[in-house]
């Protein structure tokens, strides 16, 4: 990034011409990375085995819906469109160009991109700053070639950026291995390549939808703070995912983060914590892990929520994605099966909340459909043989009670008499959106389709009472 | 149980009479529960909206080996066999007894089965002390009608029990909506019958095996104790799992877990640890959840292992009962995705673990097998192009390095190069068990599907660097 804090207070390796560019370029620049008219794919390959071939063929598989240039000086046709010597020999504007050649040619096809004027390049290449002398020499020349271009680079070294809207896929990976999430309202950004990919063929199976995800490798140009500037202003994204080993400029992250969070809420997974960690990121990423007491403090004071461990990155984000921040700390739970009942009490109690007496108001509604012998407290054990309706008059009930504060829904989908139209009496009572809706579900496959309708509606569902729980909290705690 | 500790130390409810039955006979009797020649279906039925619907026709489907006598007094023949008006006009002796009839004739039947000298029963049936008043009453009277006899009880108030060897299953939910684990080396004992039964759905999915499973609803008779000796003796068992909410006698539990954890490893998730989980566990199965901070304190000092979250139970169960225990506390972390092997760094120096520096000939052996530019250091990445055999060397390895005393393996299945063999290539290195082995994997699909192998070979894998070390710290907190 050209602008902004950093500008000030350069990085103490890297300095930075001053070339100011307008606010609103930027925005053009960064819509041509995950929204391109059209594509150069520089390395296609008839091969299967190139990753220039896999690339190629996911923009043409996944209907992008843009031109696709294939950027090859040996060949004149790749998966049945024209191929091109140099993207200097396509006539027609590109916007975005993907670089998969080896690294004695990288630099020389972006100093062609920069000559084209496109404003987007993603060097997925290696061997740059992570071989050490050589790749450090390399990747100095590469930020030569760019500085004071119109042109900006994702990358090296990375596996660049997905876009389940726009249909922009760089994963060099075939869909078998690595499925790709759907449509949704969380953008992750994460500096591992392989962990992002890893966790995006995660979420593509439990159904969890995506706005887009980029990692960025070594960082040469577009950063973290120029990804979330994009994504905070991007209408389909409700919470930005970060995956970070190290900030380029941590006093600029912060500052960006700490003006941004009040808009939307950016979680944070901070790797190379603690001295081992650290050394491991650096050899990773080429970046250096910092202090983690400092990290950890400025996260809490920028606004951003952490997340402790890989699993609590979606887990949070889909609670601060979908629903909305409770009012207070007074929880009920509602379950037909005691036992989560019993842990998610626990883990209120341990993370801060209340689990509240119910009203008279609310506990005469929750009676009237419950057996004679039933007392009804919270946590309210609907037991065993609860059908949805009495979901349904519970959970209406538990919405219209104000001095109820968010939901916490255990439900066993195995029961006998549980319906699959749960679904629908959860999604009822979600519709509002007028107090957070959690839900706590484990099981099988029966369970995950049902838990995959709920994820579609907006309704995220924890496989534990401890996950919930914790996500209730980075919802709580978040400025939202 | 009328033997040991707690015949000194009685419920403050129940007075037992001192009835001694033999050590051997108990091991019998409880042995009929679990591998039973015949079972009686009490309440077997044509209707498939009726449990005992449910129930015979799992005992058909699943390839039960003995013999099944439906009961029934308004039926002559259910699913195609002879069925009987009373326990009593069963001419053959019967092992095992299911009670699935309403709550006004549960009593009776069981006096029956106690005239029929049937040893194992297992009440289904609900309506008992959760119920209040007349259900406490109730449940005297079923105590009153066991007293003495050879007949044992399992519940009532449950969902009973699942062995996947003997094919015995009286969990009364179709296997649609509830899949039954593989034959494995975990037994499960679940105070709580729907919370046991979506983990088991859970573990089945995962294809997680197990050796047992019981739940034992309102403890009327047997309880953690008798089960925890029976597992500690049963040669399929390694490693035993306890959800529980309050123990029957506290004391004497520990005093049971003592004397038993020197043999196989107990793991024990408390539920109701506070004020408000209590609460709601007391109205669930009607047991004092008692003071955490108490049963904490015990579990630890009786040798067992705390697992704090339901994820924690099969997580350690896991690594117990497929892996040996490490000598020390010097990890080697392999990977080929850096951002696991970072986290997982972090992990283990949160988790009170080293990472040490290889020794020389050990980073040799890798050097190997690595591109020249390539530095060899713990966390081992070795990179995102890393095949199987690669791998292999370096498993081969760290196995032989006396300095390492165990090993974390972060694999991304997703990468081009990484072929299907690597399950093969981690089971070799298993083979031996010298050290524990654990693995770190997230995705989607084609992961799981690898994971499954892995599973099946022994090796624990985890979604998370996270629960991978704190499953390691719980193998190497246990006393196996």
């Amino acid at each position: 990034m050209r602008v902004g804090g950093r500008v000030t207070k350069p990085n103490p390796v890297v300095i930075y011409t001053k070339i100011y560019i307008p606010r609103i370029t930027i925005s053009y620049i960064m819509k041509s990375f995950f929204n391109p008219k059209s594509v150069a794919i520089i390395g296609a390959s008839e091969n299967p085995k190139k990753l220039g071939h896999t690339v190629m063929k996911n923009f043409m598989d996944f209907d992008f819906t843009g031109n696709i240039y294939p950027v090859n000086p040996k060949a004149d046709e790749i998966l049945g469109k024209k191929c091109f010597k140099s993207v200097l020999d396509i006539k027609d504007p590109v916007d975005l160009a993907v670089v998969l050649v080896p690294s004695q040619f990288s630099n020389t096809v972006v100093l062609e991109c920069t000559k084209k004027n496109i404003p987007a390049v993603v060097v997925i290449t290696a061997g740059y700053r992570e071989l050490g002398a050589l790749g450090i020499a390399r990747e100095q020349e590469l930020k030569n070639i760019i500085r004071g271009t119109k042109t900006r680079v994702v990358g090296p070294n990375c596996i660049g950026l997905f876009d389940p809207f726009a249909r922009t896929d760089t994963l060099f990976l075939p869909d078998y291995k690595l499925k790709r999430p759907p449509q949704g309202e969380i953008a992750f950004i994460s500096q591992s390549g392989a962990f992002g990919a890893a966790v995006l063929d995660w979420a593509a199976t439990e159904g969890i939808g995506i706005s887009h995800f980029v990692s960025y490798g070594n960082r040469v140009d577009v950063d973290e703070i120029d990804l979330i500037r994009y994504f905070i202003k991007d209408k389909k994204t409700k919470a930005i995912l970060l995956y970070i080993e190290g900030a380029r400029n941590g006093r600029a992250l912060y500052e960006c983060i700490k003006k941004e969070s009040m808009k939307k809420p950016i979680i944070i997974l901070k790797a190379g914590k603690f001295q081992a960690g650290s050394k491991a990121a650096s050899s990773h990423t080429g970046s250096l892990a910092g202090s983690y007491s400092v990290f950890k403090a400025a996260i809490k004071q920028s606004g951003a929520i952490e997340a402790e461990t890989s699993e609590d990155m979606f887990d949070y984000a889909r609670a601060l994605a979908y629903q909305p921040r409770p009012k207070g700390k007074n929880i009920a739970v509602l379950t037909n099966g005691g036992g989560f009942g019993v842990l998610a009490a626990d883990a209120l109690e341990k993370y801060g909340f209340s689990i509240p007496q119910l009203s008279k108001g609310t506990i005469n509604k929750i009676a009237s459909i419950m057996p004679d012998y039933a007392t009804i407290h919270n946590p309210i054990d609907i037991i065993g043989d609860a059908d949805s309706n009495r979901y349904a008059v519970c959970l209406k009930a538990l919405m219209n009670d104000t001095e109820i504060d968010a939901v916490i829904v255990c439900t066993l989908m195995q029961t006998s008499s549980l319906e699959p139209e749960i679904v629908d009496v959860l999604s009822n009572a979600n519709e509002k959106k007028r107090k957070p809706l959690l839900v706590v579900s484990a099981g099988g496959e029966y369970t995950q389709i049902l838990l995959k309708s709920l994820e579609k509606e907006g309704i995220p569902a924890y496989p534990s009472p401890e996950r919930a729980v914790r996500s209730l909290k980075a919802l709580y705690d978040s400025k939202k």
